[in-house]
């Protein structure tokens, strides 16, 4: 049996905590200090994917926030991240601060440093996901997305000679439908729908979806006349529950456009269909 | 003309600066510290509103993040919230640190502290919202809820005997297709509509769209069976544009309810029917 870090996701994630005294900061709170390695092969041109990094941000959470006692609240089932700069690949520094240890949950503060700066400032609330869980109400059915061959999977050249390392490290097959903005005719919908997998085979997990609500080309790109780099300002996941085995259906919508800004809504489904899934976030986009 | 500090809701969400040095924390940014009083008016039951500490959050933020050179980012356009206790009615701080300066937008964090603990840990982006922008793409088609008499005014006395003093200083008008909860018949869609104003007359601006997002009951109380106190963990705002004056529509519906846990989406118009904000919250809730 393969343990986590068989897997390029889990070695581009790792975190390893520092020891030695922890300082309290201005409120009190216990800041623990754990040492990653960002790595350049999940970006987007020269800019660490944003998804890839909260996932890194969340083990260290969900580490800071364990205790010795009992088996803790080893899942993020919401995560908040205001992207403050991108960060450079190399090495840096997760601050974690445990604001609150509760029966069923507990919330963490995580902040990405590098350089002395803070580039990433993420919120956990950190629980417990069990896998027999079942919908009780609602959640959207999930769209159909056709069983696609490995000739539609996304390149590692972009549109646009944009390098995109990340796609060595995972499977994305853009729905035809929602694909015209790869040969210059967008539909003009404003969303994108992909089957998502690792390229190594490791399976999804409730950590990996953290990656999948941001793994998506923006649903801007799907609206004609709009162009280059949506940076995300920030990021908002919920993970709903665990995902079962095989690849994740994704949909990517754009929301409103104005004033410089746009939303966007991700939902993400497991192979069972369930919605596993759910994220919004705020971009910048330029639509002179 | 009437200053901001005349109405209710700029009294209960007033900020001071503390004078004096700000701490550097752990990550080298510097903390300013304002002195706040929680008004128990803007309760629902004995807890203070989310919406209502958000915005009293975004004020310190803002604050915190104005420079002297110039006019500085006056709106949250993006918040997050995470609900880590609720605070008391009182005396409390708030602790702002800037995470980052930029031409057009800045970052800033901001902690409600109560009693040497954090009760709410929230992140802010900010900018300058123009008057005169115009949608470019998108935005959600207003619902239409009916201009309805004051007889329809949520009382401050609510159902199953819940005191709502916030009532006392808004005024929020659900519309009756979506009001079945409050005599025991839900409609079972997990949607609620309604119109919103202040009570004293003060026009809806940016901050207090941070209000208005949180400001319905869970829209879960349109399902069957659902019942109780529906706690926000985390909660997202974003603000899209200045809302001209008069009532707004707040919009509320329940997505997926799974495994003890709600997300909500809120949706707000102004009277010209432009969305002006748009939010979504994970919320626990006992389904048993």
């Amino acid at each position: 049996m393969s343990t986590p870090h068989d897997h390029d996701f889990d070695r581009a994630t790792a975190v390893a905590r520092r020891p030695g005294a922890a300082a309290p900061d201005d409120a009190g709170d216990t800041v623990s200090v754990h040492d990653v390695t960002i790595d350049g092969g999940w970006s987007i041109g020269d800019k660490p994917n944003g998804g890839y990094l909260l996932a890194m941000l969340a083990r260290a959470a969900v580490e800071a926030g364990a205790t010795i006692e009992g088996p803790g609240h080893p899942h993020a089932v919401a995560a908040h991240a205001a992207y403050v700069g991108p960060p450079v690949p190399g090495p840096a520094e997760v601050h974690s601060e445990v604001l609150r240890r509760g029966r069923g949950m507990s919330q963490v503060r995580a902040r990405l440093v590098q350089g002395g700066d803070t580039r990433v400032e993420a919120t956990f609330t950190l629980g417990r996901l069990l896998p027999d869980a079942e919908p009780w109400w609602g959640g959207d059915a999930m769209p159909v997305v056709p069983e696609l061959g490995a000739e539609r999977r996304t390149p590692t050249d972009g549109p646009g000679g944009v390098p995109l390392p990340i796609m060595a490290h995972v499977d994305i097959r853009l729905d035809p439908a929602t694909a015209g903005f790869t040969r210059g005719a967008p539909a003009g919908v404003g969303e994108l729908r992909a089957r998502l997998s690792f390229a190594d085979g490791r399976q999804p997990d409730a950590l990996a979806l953290l990656y999948a609500v941001d793994a998506l080309p923006p649903a801007t790109f799907d609206i004609a006349r709009t162009t280059g780099w949506v940076p995300t300002l920030a990021l908002t996941a919920y993970v709903r529950a665990l995902p079962a085995p095989g690849p994740l259906v994704v949909r990517q919508r754009a929301g409103l456009v104005e004033a410089g800004t746009v939303d966007e809504i991700c939902d993400v489904w497991d192979s069972r269909g369930r919605v596993v899934a759910q994220a919004t976030q705020l971009a910048g986009i330029r639509t002179a």
